[in-house]
């Protein structure tokens, strides 16, 4: 084995944030390579290429109950990877094969491997398998056909238009026959969804004032959905929630994906909540790792809309696993476009 | 035709509330009685023995855009009423019949037979076609069989517990096997609740002090209720459903029948939408006259129960149709037991 290749990095979280997360909370650690000779019974070592940045590791990241258990402290952080097996002791595996997995933000990892899913990177690229291909693509094709259940001339709106999930929910309801709204942070996001995703319409919220930020965001909504919303995949909560409630249409159905904006401080109040009664309103909050039945079906049908270029898949890549806290912040600021991946090998 | 009876009384809308009605918004007016001769084909003339009093009548009394449309002003106040006939050109009813329909806040009036609906009085009180067998006990059924479908063992809250529409919900939970929670106003609601309809906890929530209204209701949630609540059906909106929502458990599931507390001055927007998200919530809004389909099956059912005196039925009424604003205006106070009458007629 080569001596330069003899440690790899990973990255720990040793302290909570306080509301948004800073560098501080994270540190990069360097260890010794796990030698193929000590793979247990079944276990695999892989070596990752890419690792998935989401929204959901902030909710890990606190002490709070949540749906999921918290992310231990001086533990590698929890993470989605994609990347190449070095060698294995699992029969369904082999030296060369290329996989998913959840070994977190380190350039390799030792892993059972019944927790890997081989890949086919020869029609798709390999980081495609965590974005449009992984849990941001199933949690859009999940809301849009099983929980909003999209019908051709329906109005659907999404929030976070230009993120992981978002940009996806978009692209399917358009093939759906939807009018697809979107609401985004910035004019590159808001052209990028109409001009390349074929959004019908889409608000920039960073355009707007904040005197009165609930009449504007209402306005912008009425203007962009003339007929009102029938559909709402709603990935942030707080104000723009808050004016879709305010236009939705009766029997409006909502998938509620995510509410980023209280992920690092608290939410902006709902002032609408009433309008879920006078609009008969049903609203279903989920998670896509509770669907795991649903997850064959998702991929097989996103998988042949991606080969027949019917989505358009979106990503911005950080280099290297130092640079991962710096991009896992900027995505909580909205900064990235489409899905945010960092690349830890090539 | 005896002169004395020659004259009838109706109430009519002749401005709009802003925020809690007040009696200068209604007029009581003196019309000659309709006579029998001029009934029109398929018409019945009706004496109206009760009126109900319902909380979605304050809603119908704003000019807002609703489910509905607005009440209008100079008209018979909307309502549903239980009577007898008194003459017929329908075939399918006959003088004397008794009969529920939608004949407003008026002592007698004239309606097309098909809009009434014939009742058993046998073995029935007349009253309780409005209340248990009515509407509100029809909108119970719904929502604890239909949009909650109740188990065993699950833990339900229903506010406005010693309403028309909660103490039914609660009986008909407990008679599922639930355990049942209440949140009413006042010792007496919460007794009663207790006492004659099984709930095993009831809140007062009038008790409460207002310092930290909403940690306060949310401590006294997670004692009546130490393992969670499973199943929610919301009458009132505001701190009591915040509350809820802060004690939800995975997959809980809110039936929204109400928001009683926002229907006359602005609701508290709600600070813990984002428990929907974590907890996986389901959340539907429903109006029970959309759900006609459902009708028969309920009212079957509802009826078998009462007639084996498996449901307790619990009235509050007031005495003459002048009666009727007082009582109204009572009832969105929470003064009522049970459900709100007025006895026209004897």
């Amino acid at each position: 084995m080569n001596l330069a290749k003899s440690t790899y990095q990973r990255i720990v979280l040793v302290s909570r944030p306080k509301g948004m997360p800073t560098e501080e909370n994270f540190e990069l650690q360097t260890l010794p390579q796990p030698s193929p000779d000590s793979l247990g019974e079944d276990e695999v070592l892989v070596s990752n290429h890419y690792l998935s940045l989401d929204p959901y590791m902030r909710g890990r990241m606190s002490a709070l109950k949540s749906y999921a258990p918290s992310q231990l402290l001086n533990e590698t952080m929890i993470g989605a990877t994609a990347g190449e097996v070095v060698a294995s002791n699992y029969a369904g595996l082999k030296k060369g094969d290329t996989v998913t997995g959840h070994l977190g933000w380190a350039e390799m990892g030792v892993i059972n491997g019944q927790q890997l899913r081989r890949i086919d990177t020869e029609n798709i690229p390999l980081s495609a398998h965590l974005g449009i291909l992984g849990m941001p693509g199933v949690t859009a094709w999940y809301g849009v056909n099983v929980i909003l259940n999209a019908q051709p001339g329906q109005t659907l709106l999404v929030s976070a238009a230009g993120g992981a999930v978002g940009s996806v929910v978009g692209q399917l309801a358009k093939l759906k026959g939807c009018r697809v709204v979107g609401i985004a942070g910035g004019a590159e996001k808001c052209r990028h969804a109409i001009e390349h995703q074929g959004f019908d319409a889409c608000i920039d919220y960073k355009q707007m004032g904040s005197k009165d930020l609930d009449k504007e965001f209402v306005l912008a909504l009425s203007q962009a959905a003339p007929e009102g919303i029938d559909l709402l995949f709603e990935n942030v909560g707080s104000s723009g929630f808050d004016a879709a409630l305010a236009c939705l249409n009766p029997h409006a159905k909502i998938a509620l994906c995510g509410m980023v904006a209280g992920y690092n401080s608290r939410a902006e109040p709902l002032k609408n909540a009433g309008k879920l009664l006078t609009m008969r309103a049903t609203l279903q909050g989920f998670i896509i790792t509770e669907q795991l039945d649903s997850w064959p079906q998702a991929i097989a049908e996103l998988t042949e809309l991606v080969i027949n270029k019917k989505l358009a898949c979106r990503e911005t890549v950080a280099a290297g696993l130092a640079a991962a806290p710096g991009a896992f912040i900027g995505m909580l600021n909205g900064q990235n476009l489409g899905k945010q991946l960092v690349r830890l090998a090539d």
